[in-house]
């Protein structure tokens, strides 16, 4: 939604996008149940004009969610909370939702 | 409350500051009731001395608030999310309250 | 656990961690009963490899905390918002838990 409101805001193709998924949001990304579904298929939707979703190891591990069951546009890292610190060193701006 | 302590700290003048109110948050600029009242007067006199207190266009409009109805001293941009990615870019720091 | 995460990652000394605590967060950092006193312990370790641990002195008064009961890991500024801002210039990522 909110991502939604930045791309008609800015424009498609101007500006790089990243879910970081840390903690228990890493669960949104399980297509279990209707409301989970849709937002999985908006999501997925976002990957295909170039978002970037970002999955925490340590996070996934700790809700015993298998890295195979996530959607394929999911990229797995190590650490959530670095990826959110090098992107900030990037020059990408954060946005805590 | 964190506004004026950063503002006795750094002194005024010494810092631009931005309050950017997205998603439930731009109901703070509804002056009804009397909580929400003694806010938007703090909020005034912090405007007075030069904070800029901007609302996103999409929470208004999922909230039903009109435009019209916000304080003088609220501007209003069409998506609060950009506005903070930009206001970072610009070299501002960010703080999620 | 974030910043055991973050060090794992990156490894040890190849990052300066603060860890700013303002509001009720301030609180953490008193170790009273066994769950404080655990959170504390952990702390105490981190410091030791130079995460550095800062309160908000506004937060202690509101919440009565003496300065004197800290931990002595633990460094007091007048202001957290300020001390947030001031590391985001000198060049750190802002990571709100």
């Amino acid at each position: 939604m909110n991502i939604n409101n930045f791309l008609n805001d800015v424009g498609q193709g101007n500006a790089d996008i990243e879910v970081v998924a840390n903690g228990e949001a890493v669960s949104a990304f399980k297509s279990n149940g209707q409301t989970n579904k849709m937002l999985v298929e908006q999501m997925q939707k976002l990957a295909e004009i170039g978002v970037n979703f970002v999955a925490c190891q340590n996070a996934l591990k700790a809700q015993s969610i298998a890295k195979e069951s996530l959607p394929e546009f999911v990229t797995v890292v190590p650490a959530g909370i670095t990826e959110i610190a090098r992107k900030q060193t990037e020059g990408f701006a954060y946005i805590k939702p």
